[in-house]
């Protein structure tokens, strides 16, 4: 059975569960989107894609954008990205600060808020136009245009007091080198990054070829850098459901609150899918669903 | 390179760091060992050996029990198991009551002493002589005699306050079906475990193996529950040091305080190191050196 | 205004609200108490009785055995029961273990359980026969027989196992000198004593008169030990509802889970009531109310 | 024997301990200050005044505003201050995010930051000019003219990013009116009222007087309020030290990290001691020794 009939096979199958779950509404700009977009895309390292559904449509890729954060900071700082963000699993919501304030300010990982922002931070250190630099980032990755949404951008600011309270907190604790605006600008373009499914795994591709963009060759991280952004993916990717993403599914990944998910199997895709609905934890409930099917069908998994 | 040489050059080269970290003390059995033994042993699903050091002598495997806990609990009573225990990283040290009272007396994973509590409570639903069952069924991964040391069992009796505290406290929670010293029995029997890195690395063989016994072919577990336990060993396996040993080595594996460590190349081999210091998480120093330095030797990681 | 007819007033208007709240039902032996009973008691240092209601029938004390096991243990060991317990209000649950936990064996207060449990463990240290030396104590401030219910007493051994989990958890961290079940033996008789308002309010008497039984004028404590007993009831003796406690009625007292409480004006009286049903934190709803009007009324207030 | 002689002799035999503790360092403004100083004074409700040291000397009174900040508001807005500030013990560090995280973004009490700042913003739904109106309010109950140390009102801010933290996050939980920096300014003018101890405890009379001011007559609490702030005091007045200040002094009294301490016995006397060297719960070493001998040697005691 080929990819594109396994999706297919998955994408009907799992569409009628589509009820369940919430969207995110803490901002207007995600709570008003269409509940029932559901696409799903995979590129192979060969070159081949495969899609379903709206697997076109751009959203809003969140928290997704935080592996970009990391993988270009971890390209430009090397291990000393790590000073200053820890590499554990939570076991805590994204963005409590009782962790943080337990630890002295010290964020567990990268893909909690806080550590994202520190990660951000740490990104000022080097870049002049930290925004343009990411855009110019991901664009190599995509091998395409990538837009922020500056709607988004701007709305993530009005309602993001969690966020500044978490950089006044770092900054009390001597970890944040740069003013709270400059870094919450940088993290809330990240945030707001538009792509579809597909443009979405093509740029995770470089993950699952040790560090290399299929295509074009461009060394995008060192082979050891690019395995171990995977294993912070699958330790820490999936909030406080981490260990049942790797149980269930079995692949590093991504997820973020528009309801986007990628994965990557090293050595041969990446596949992204893209549903609204988010379970408690802030995953999208047929995105879960739809890769636990895909590495049970196909019998691909890193275990 | 063969793996012996690789294995010999890594010993050579981790020797002389066996000055850092301290023995587990909490009980005399352990306090007691030589803190300069070192051994390393790999075991391939094609039948292969490859030994260096204090290889075949042995040790208190400790946690790493807890494996053999779960998978026996697993092909037994299957996801059932997962209804009273969870498989989540804990982001605690290994025996916080903290996280248990907050989360109602459900422990986070099988691989914190709550949740081996309560796989051993569920094992005993469903066996008479749940310690030699235990062993028989280390055995049949072995392929040879496995042993008991009854020495430790009973020190771990006199020192287990904490884990008499988790045990009463799921009790009143309703997260306990046995009385307290069976499940005490049942959890120190899978402690006291002695076996050497050769041995420790056959028996893990399974999970390399999609849950057949390699040389036997006896079946354990069925593939996809073989998968699982290797994702929640990679998640929770090291304690709250489970992100850096995957970071670091890359794959899933099990320490104990006796200071062995094991890990698992799905698909090809099984890897276990014994070095009694620990670092102050509770893992074996030259334990995870060795695992780091192989894993970026040999390119291996599921990453 | 008498404060005969004061409590009448307030015994009146406070009744019609006897419908809020729920009878504590961990144990039997308290669920099943009419949960309409209802009691005054008022006992002045100058031999003054006022009663209302069922100011005489006896009902379990539960929690407020704590203050006569504090009481007891000061006057034996002085200032040393403060090495092994704190004396800051907790801001948790009664039973929470997570403080213990994070302050390493030292409960908090002498009236959370963790810390009764150290007292009672401090008084085995001194006394052969524990609860007969409590009884003595309490007959000596009372004035006439008190008893034990021995059906409460057996209850709570069935039930009591986060408290056997805080033992166990106190020997781990080396804060408990005698055995487990010896130690419950003692907290559970000290929970089981019987007595009514009238009965109780008498017992209290010595606190609101510098240590000294009025009537027998026997010293009990040093003026200066009765009036820190005051001040830790005041500020840990009604849980996570202290502060409230001394805001709407400003007196230090104590209440148990069988529906008691009693507080002390110093140098007047002890006023003791009793009403079954429970507010979330454990405290009778109507004995809150009725120590509020009586305060506002009489404007008797330390403060 | 005098209150006169009282305090002197107490503080000839207190100072000679003034070696210990450390002086608040977190902005320079408080560094800077003589560790030496050392004062205490005396007023009465009947017009007495007893001073001994650097009693007439202004020093900042940092979190003892807290107290004025209170009552300005309860005068103001009555019991509707409680719907936004819990008032129990926090049994955590004055600036904790860890409880306002888990209870929703209420703080516990008005005398921790979080629980002060909210309070300032009550204010502001009420008050054009809060640090005018808070300086005529402390002015009433001093007599005579009060100030802010501007510098010190600078410094805060330029290092106040934990307050930042806890504004920002309370605004996220919908616990906050105005603009953070609105409310800062008024927190921070607050924290900069300086006084000497004679001043201090003259202002604070009125707590002992049922919430009128001796000597002009004038009412600015009910005297039920009075004694609530009272209570509020006793048992949230000392940070995670309130049950020990209970305990060893036995009054309701305010702190704060500028080495004042200022505490009232109801109907007679309001006392205020000043020395900057603090324990490490940030209260006064030698403030907390002395009201302990004074409540010891005169036997006045709320309890």
């Amino acid at each position: 059975m080929t990819f594109q009939s396994t999706l297919e096979e998955i994408y009907a199958e799992v569409r009628p569960m589509s009820g369940e779950g919430e969207v995110a509404d803490y901002i207007p700009a995600l709570a008003q989107i269409d509940s029932t977009k559901f696409g799903i895309a995979i590129e192979t390292i060969e070159g081949e894609c495969f899609q379903v559904g709206d697997a076109a449509e751009r959203f809003s890729i969140q928290s997704i954008g935080k592996v970009f954060n990391l993988a270009l900071c971890v390209g430009i700082a090397g291990d000393r990205v790590w000073d200053r963000v820890g590499m554990e699993p939570s076991g805590n919501p994204f963005n409590s600060l009782v962790q943080l304030e337990v630890e002295g300010g010290i964020p567990r990982n990268p893909f909690i808020n806080a550590g994202a922002l520190v990660v951000a931070d740490t990104l000022l250190d080097h870049l002049d136009n930290p925004n343009e630099d990411l855009l110019d980032f991901v664009q190599k990755l995509r091998g395409s245009d990538v837009h922020f949404n500056q709607k988004v951008v701007n709305s993530e600011k009005q309602h993001g007091h969690i966020n500044t309270a978490l950089l006044h907190f770092m900054k009390a604790h001597g970890n944040l080198n740069h003013e709270v605006d400059d870094v919450l600008d940088a993290y809330y373009h990240q945030c707001s990054i538009e792509m579809g499914c597909a443009g979405l795994a093509r740029s995770f591709l470089f993950l699952a070829n040790g560090g290399v963009v299929p295509g074009t060759g461009a060394r995008v991280l060192a082979a050891s850098q690019a395995k171990r952004v995977n294993a912070v993916m699958l330790t820490c990717g999936f909030y406080d459901q981490a260990g049942m993403f790797a149980y269930l599914v079995g692949l590093p990944g991504k997820s973020g609150v528009g309801g986007g998910i990628v994965a990557v199997i090293p050595g041969k895709l990446a596949i992204a899918v893209w549903s609204p609905k988010l379970n408690s934890h802030g995953n999208s409930v047929l995105g879960i669903k739809v890769l636990e099917l895909f590495t049970t069908r196909t019998g691909m998994s890193i275990f």
